[in-house]
């Protein structure tokens, strides 16, 4: 019942059945290098823990690892699951989880690697406790405080510190410190926005972590970081594990940040034009199943007067120069406004190198 | 490798793993037969070929079938697969395909099944036709005319009926008729401009309708509406087919046209607080690859004081009023703002009847 692979290994791009996902192998691997150099060796001993929440997928994850990576980090339980099946070793998972059934599942994976997950209220602590106790493990739990963000979290100081302690009392959890990801600061599209605002996510990190000290529960772990703020968090001499994941594959949104990025495009839709009976105009098999808007339309990749102009379900529309010809059949690369909720579209990432399919790879979703 | 179900047969609500899509049976029965009740013995004809892009699920169409229809409608091939396999007779692809492979994967299935599909360019007759050729089999081919949407199809009148005769001449292939759906109708707000659109849409598809007779090509089928437009088609004495999809649903969006709608909200976001940790406030586990944002954001059911405000990727943030209630664990209903893209985040529909799960239904994605 998984979907058709739309491709297999040896095949062109030709051959491979659209819309589907296509994974630039040369720029996946410039960007994972390219990051774990810039990590490597850093005077804070920052480490790097990529987000598995952009990629879903157990091949990109073993690469960040041999690249350096010290752990993964999951946004829920089936990545999780999927990572620690696929032989990661190690598991942050940076978000909450609620009721027994997923902490079940959660404390499950500690029997084969080492588990980390958020808490911002005593009852997760319970739940998570009952479930590790039940299973003979620990579980690592990180505090996690709202430094801008205005999602999950408890306020930063002495709130943190009253979970702390509550979690540090609990069997099977062994508090290891401060989740401190500012999400909303990764798009600030000026450098120096995104500066002021990881800067005072560091002051409320460091200010809570001295307090935690104080009271006899100092702080292993103080993460954050994405794509778009790491080089912040990596000088604030106060972060030390960076979760950047959009960084493997880039997109359209990160692109218009007014930063030149390190990264390369390494994530595409690959799709076919369907319809080109009005000159001007034509349309693709990418509508808003194969990619997602929500970050701003996809952009068409090195095609000149192509334009992607609205998406439907499953039609793109486009907008075509005088000068272009855009036939129908002919395929474009598209480079999706938002690389995590894109991929969530798709059972499949196509590796490819030189315009060959090296590796069809599955994507873990679901929940 | 597909996601594990969130739901066994029997469960209660509360055992649901979410985010997960639940299916209210009542409803659902509720809406399918209000249709079908409408158009059956209507003075003009006019048949119910309900779209399974809406729900990708066999055991829907299956009690569509059971209710009426005279065949189902899919947006892909890989739906008219599923379609297929799972015992429907008679499907129509409401869109072009373009490619060898999927035109064999389409021909293939006439094999199984009557087939239709829509062409709006010679190139896709010409792989149809040799699919078709090389299985054996005859495909009913439907011109596609673009009568307001300005997406697909050609221009009414003698560009339609040139493809028409093209169509006509070709080995495998049976000219059926017009497909004359207009997408961008369904939500135009107020009953008046839909009625325009429409009466519009039905008056250039009866010309190009009389130009094919005289072309001694008469059209059997003239298809087309969907749930914002249908009475308007079924009065027009033009369409003959009607392709609603999202009447079995429902959503957010068409909650919003001005009328009085017929059919109630049959599909829902279960979805989990797992965080509130900030009075005012909460987040739950549906973000937005749990529910389609183009739309706009989903709106939380039967709770008073509780707003949804916004989505990221894994959390759905919420606002709570100082009268509401809302505990970490509490499990909230949300109406996605669109039903066709939210379905296809989700590999499963929960089915369920007065807050028991009666079954699991698969959710045929890709393409």
């Amino acid at each position: 019942m998984p979907t058709r692979p739309p491709a297999e290994p040896g095949m062109t791009l030709e051959q491979v059945v659209t819309p589907a996902l296509i994974v630039d192998l040369g720029a996946l691997e410039h960007n994972i290098a390219m990051l774990a150099r810039r990590v490597a060796g850093n005077p804070h001993g920052v480490r790097l823990t990529p987000h598995a929440k952009a990629h879903k997928c157990v091949e990109i994850a073993r690469m960040q690892m041999a690249a350096g990576a010290s752990r993964m980090c999951c946004q829920n339980v089936a990545e999780a699951e999927a990572m620690v099946a696929g032989g990661i070793k190690s598991i942050l998972l940076s978000n909450e989880i609620v009721g027994q059934d997923k902490a079940r599942r959660l404390a499950a994976l500690a029997h084969m690697a080492r588990i980390g997950v958020c808490v911002d209220h005593p009852d997760q602590a319970d739940a998570l406790s009952a479930a590790a106790s039940s299973e003979g493990v620990t579980l690592d739990v990180l505090v996690e405080i709202d430094i801008g963000m205005g999602r999950c979290g408890v306020a930063p100081g002495a709130d943190a510190v009253t979970l702390a302690k509550y979690i540090a009392s609990k069997p099977g959890l062994h508090f290891a410190g401060l989740q401190a990801y500012h999400g909303a600061a990764q798009h600030l599209r000026k450098p120096a926005e995104r500066k002021v605002a990881i800067a005072r996510a560091a002051e409320m990190a460091r200010s809570t972590a001295e307090l935690l000290r104080a009271a006899g529960l100092p702080c292993e772990v103080i993460a954050g970081a994405g794509t778009g703020t790491y080089e912040n968090e990596l000088g604030s001499g106060v972060y030390n594990e960076l979760q950047c994941g959009s960084y493997a594959f880039m997109d359209a949104d990160y692109g218009r940040n007014e930063t030149a990025t390190p990264f390369a495009n390494a994530l595409f839709i690959l799709t076919t034009i369907i319809s080109a009976a009005v000159p001007g105009r034509a349309v693709c098999d990418a509508g808003l199943k194969a990619t997602s808007l929500e970050s701003g339309l996809p952009v068409v990749f090195g095609e000149d007067g192509v334009t992607y102009i609205k998406a439907t379900d499953e039609h793109g529309q486009l907008e075509i120069a005088s000068n272009a010809k855009i036939a129908l059949g002919h395929r474009l690369r598209l480079i999706p406004g938002h690389c995590d909720p894109t991929v969530n579209l798709h059972d499949w990432l196509v590796a490819t190198r030189n315009g060959k399919v090296e590796a069809v790879w599955h994507v873990a979703r679901g929940w």
